[in-house]
């Protein structure tokens, strides 16, 4: 250290002067021993960095422990680093790809001869175990390309990754005792402070991701700052996995997927009773609301979408095939169709806004290596609306489409989180009509009360937009709705209408989405609700379970009554016993059971055994035919 | 004629010896002189001939005037040949291609130099006119070949005809006065006979069809027993006009069409609301009959079209686009992916039949010149459904499907004609299965007391089937509804189910549709009911017009009633004289209109114009709610 002071400004705002070159660790210390301990990295104007890092000028500074987001993310890549080392220890000749952060821990591909198996996974946790126990202090080197090439000149993947880097650039090498890794850093001061973490699984990976390059294999970790936190996530991992949607889907009979079809779900009833479910349920709110539902060609001509500009942006996620010479697209959005219809007619601003909405089914290319069950497809239906205003009519429209999404959102007991996105450094379009255009959202959002974070600079280059994220059952967040302003759209396909001053003017596009993807939207709730739907959408509402034969007329009089008010109700006539029958209803998640037996048949009634509790309830059959109904009516 | 006599037998049953040689004039003049006079061919066992041909042996003969179907038709047929005698007597230099009959009339395909315009028509209509004015005799003449190519050694077109008929085949050319054509026949005796006929309209028609040749002109024409027949078939076109869907879908905003997506329509909201209307009619009527509606993907591996046999049978008209380096096919049919569902588990006699149905978007390829609005499309959405059953279980589940239709048809007040359809020459399977589904599809008509109608041997190579045809508001005939047995896809997709006695066994699927292609039958609904749909179907069930702006608060009160009993209505607020409005309404072809003044606001009261009726009524607001209502619910 020098006889230099430099001033160091703390989050909370204070001030205190150090000579230069102190370390955050110092820093820390000279706080309190507890917070050097605790400490994992900081940050010095803005930038995180290690702890040991010398700071040479005045600077706001702070102090991250494992608790902070960013503490986590410096340990879990800590993290990789002691699973690197770990594997060098026991496989000597391990070459070694990246490494990087992911939620909730971390990966490192390496290629070894051996194909890893469990037991070999915990092994190498074993070993990052006695490394950890080593508390090897972290060291930051940097040094010249060349020097790199020449450390690193036993491992071919790391020389690759060295090409990359421009002449004359920083690089660095991170060390801890007999291991050294290529990385920008920052890490925790020693290996001792991994305390929580886990190996989780191993899988292949192309080398970049590329699937012309060798397979590697990637060693996937999790890492948390307590090991309260880790119980937290593996309970979240085990609540998680008896929701998944692909395992439900199976079990409850709601969709399937065939090779012949990759990433195409087939619809079995049970799912296809639910997808119909959602669709009239959005399709009466949006009838109320004055929404014209249309529905345009699944696929159109390749000049259409040159024009609406898919074609070069989007090409390589749509496909493609001849109709009379001529290539034309599978559509991957429903836009172009809607400016068609728009365009058909001469239009007012006596006809303004025009809703006009649609389930439109899209195709889109993914790898099939992405496709995930419903929540990642090549095809699916969105709840697609394009709503067009005059520039005077947007803050109306928004606020009347934020009303259905919150409608929609609260039925299914989603919260959510706003998000408004602003105009982007390669905004396109008149700058007062997108100032107009953000304020209107922004005044919106304020005039209903609705907290929201903005993301300066995140909006499409044609326009502000307001996503909207939802928390399911298990507090994941999902992004469904959003409500975009869109000022290109209406230029590329020329739309006019015609403006109180008798002149041809442009009106603004909102694209408007609720569900987003019908699909996906299914999958989410299969899993929000772990496959236990709530009445109105359970594919079957009501089990009719009789004692005895000598029950059945009883039986098929109270099945009758169900169904004719429009109930899902049917007749489990098995030769099983009662108990058998009760426990397949549950496995079903049938959300009321009846049973019926002399009591019952007696008395006119029913006994029902509700979905999740063991308390049995008895009502005249009438009552509970119509509260049921209600209930229906009401979608609790 | 020699001394030998031939046995002739009448349609009636009864017989007379004629001498041999006898022609069908001489025997209808046997008969009477006016019967001699109104003929004009006749038939000889069972072929259709000239009244001139000389009968040699014993015969069953009939003899038919222009009231008979095949009595038309030989006229029909003259009256081409006179149309190809006008032409060569007003341009000698003309070429002639074909000349059939069709429906009502006949066309000839010319080849001259002058694009002809309706005058021309006109003109040769008049020489047609003074060619049966001479009343010319028609002479049947066998001729070589060679003899044939020196007869038409003039007229390059029929020289290729020629070409195409194998040497020693006879070839028969017919002359009348100065003109000669090259025809199979028969003809009416004398040009005379042709009385009632019309040029329509020319068109363009590539020569054989094949657009790689010579552009042609086709003339139409109709030709009638009477002037009578001519009139209403002339009134027939033009109510045919009036109901025209492509006119209707026009000026009721029902669709559109875009060179963007040729042959693929667009539904604006009125038109997709009457969609909807439909589609939930027929899953309401299926549910109840436990159908279970599936979803199956657009598109699948070209190698699923191979095992199902479309690869080969109808590739031509399929639609196909590249996924990951494979071919997938737009499907043309749903069948496939409803055999993929049936063998996703595994299935017992106690689970059949199982009736699965779905509204599934196809894709067909038509030629461009064979599209017609939403008759002929190239994408349209089939009510599908797959009938899984035991072989015993045919008949039963046969019969619900044609009680599902006539339900549906007697909704819309369609009458309609069966037929049966039975095994082909080229029939794959077992004969005794077969045997078991023709008797069991005779049966349930049988029981059901349907008359049908057999067609012999036009059964599909897999299996018989039962063909719906209904017949329109104007007599026209559409075939929608099928129910197809098919033996064969079992078979190709290896399907089977455990029988009682535990053993894995071939079910027997059931096509089955309802309105066939929805997009189709809407438009036959269109013409059908001339755009003025029934209540339950009509995008707007009520205008509401009220007097002046004194009567808005009441109007806004009756349309809110309106709404909230589910009724589609509106409420014409424009700033228009009221006659006007109501005959805006009148010109949307709306149901019901109110009209709203100083009495009905007075009397809680609307006054009901009904659609197509001049009778006002006055109803208590609520009585007229109710009625509409209950009118909708019961699809009157």
């Amino acid at each position: 250290m020098s006889n230099q002071l430099v001033r160091i400004t703390f989050p909370d705002g204070q001030q205190q002067e150090f000579p230069q070159g102190v370390t955050l660790t110092h820093i820390a210390q000279s706080i309190s021993p507890g917070l050097r301990k605790k400490a994992v990295a900081g940050s010095v104007n803005g930038t995180t960095v290690d702890l040991t890092r010398p700071i040479l000028e005045d600077a706001d500074i702070a102090i991250y422990d494992a608790g902070s987001q960013e503490g986590i993310g410096v340990l879990r890549h800590s993290a990789a680093h002691i699973l690197a080392q770990a594997i060098r220890r026991l496989y000597p000749d391990a070459s070694f790809g990246v490494g990087p952060v992911i939620e909730n821990g971390f990966y490192y591909d390496i290629d070894i001869e051996k194909a890893l198996v469990p037991e070999d996974l915990v092994e190498i946790e074993d070993m990052m175990g006695q490394i950890v126990q080593e508390d090897l202090l972290v060291l930051r080197k940097e040094v010249t390309k060349d020097e790199a090439e020449h450390l690193f000149s036993h491992d071919p993947l790391k020389l690759e990754l060295l090409e990359d880097i421009p002449a004359g650039e920083a690089i660095t090498v991170y060390e801890q005792g007999e291991f050294y890794d290529l990385c920008r850093g920052p890490h925790a001061p020693s290996t001792g402070k991994v305390k929580h973490f886990k190996l989780m699984s191993v899988s292949g990976a192309y080398w970049r991701g590329n699937s012309d390059n060798r397979m590697l294999q990637r060693i996937y970790g999790v890492a948390f700052a307590s090991n309260k936190e880790m119980g937290e996530h593996f309970l979240f991992l085990k609540e998680a996995e008896k929701r998944n949607h692909r395992k439900l889907g199976k079990e409850l009979d709601l969709f399937m997927f065939s090779e012949e079809a990759p990433g195409m779900p087939f619809y079995l009833a049970n799912g296809q009773l639910i997808r119909n479910e959602l669709e009239s349920f959005l399709r009466d709110l949006q009838t109320s609301y004055d929404y014209q539902e249309v529905r345009t060609p699944l696929m159109m001509n390749q000049r259409l979408w040159e024009q609406s500009g898919h074609w070069d942006h989007y090409k390589e996620n749509m496909y493609f095939t001849q109709v009379d010479d001529q290539s034309f697209a599978l559509k991957p959005m429903n836009c172009p169709g809607h400016m068609l219809i728009f365009k058909n007619g001469l239009r007012s601003y006596r006809d303004l806004p025009i809703r006009m909405a649609e389930f439109g089914q899209v195709h889109r290319h993914e790898f099939s290596g992405a496709l995930n069950g419903l929540l990642r497809v090549r095809s699916f239906c969105q709840d697609d609306a394009h709503i067009f205003v005059t520039p005077e009519q947007i803050e109306a429209e928004v606020s009347l489409a934020l009303k259905i999404i919150d409608h929609v959102y609260q039925v299914f007991g989603f919260s959510y989180e706003i998000e408004l996105s602003t105009r982007p450094d390669d905004f396109m379009g008149d700058p007062d009509l997108w100032d107009q255009a953000e304020s209107a959202l922004e005044n919106v959002l304020k005039k209903n009360d609705l907290p929201y974070k903005v993301n300066e600079g995140d909006g499409a280059f044609y326009g502000p937009k307001i996503d909207i994220h939802i928390r399911d059952a298990i507090k994941r967040s999902h992004q469904c709705a959003t409500v975009q302003l869109d000022f290109q759209l209406p230029e590329k396909f020329d739309l006019t209408y015609v403006n109180e001053e008798n002149e041809k003017v442009r009106p603004v596009v909102i694209h408007r989405a609720v569900f987003g993807s019908i699909d996906r939207f299914l999958g989410i709730l299969i899993e929000h609700f772990g496959g236990a739907f709530p009445l109105w959408l359970a594919p079957k509402q009501v089990e009719v379970i009789h004692v005895s034969d000598a029950h059945t007329p009883y039986a098929e009089s109270v099945l009758l009554k169900l169904r004719q008010a429009g109930i899902r109700a049917s007749l489990n006539n098995r030769n099983e016993k009662l108990g058998k029958k009760i426990r397949e209803g549950q496995m079903r998640k049938v959300p009321y059971i009846l049973v019926l037996g002399d009591k019952e048949k007696e008395n006119g009634s029913v006994t029902v055994r509700c979905y999740g509790s063991e308390k049995l309830e008895e009502y005249p059959v009438n009552d509970f035919v119509e509260k049921v109904r209600d209930q229906i009516r009401d979608k609790q």
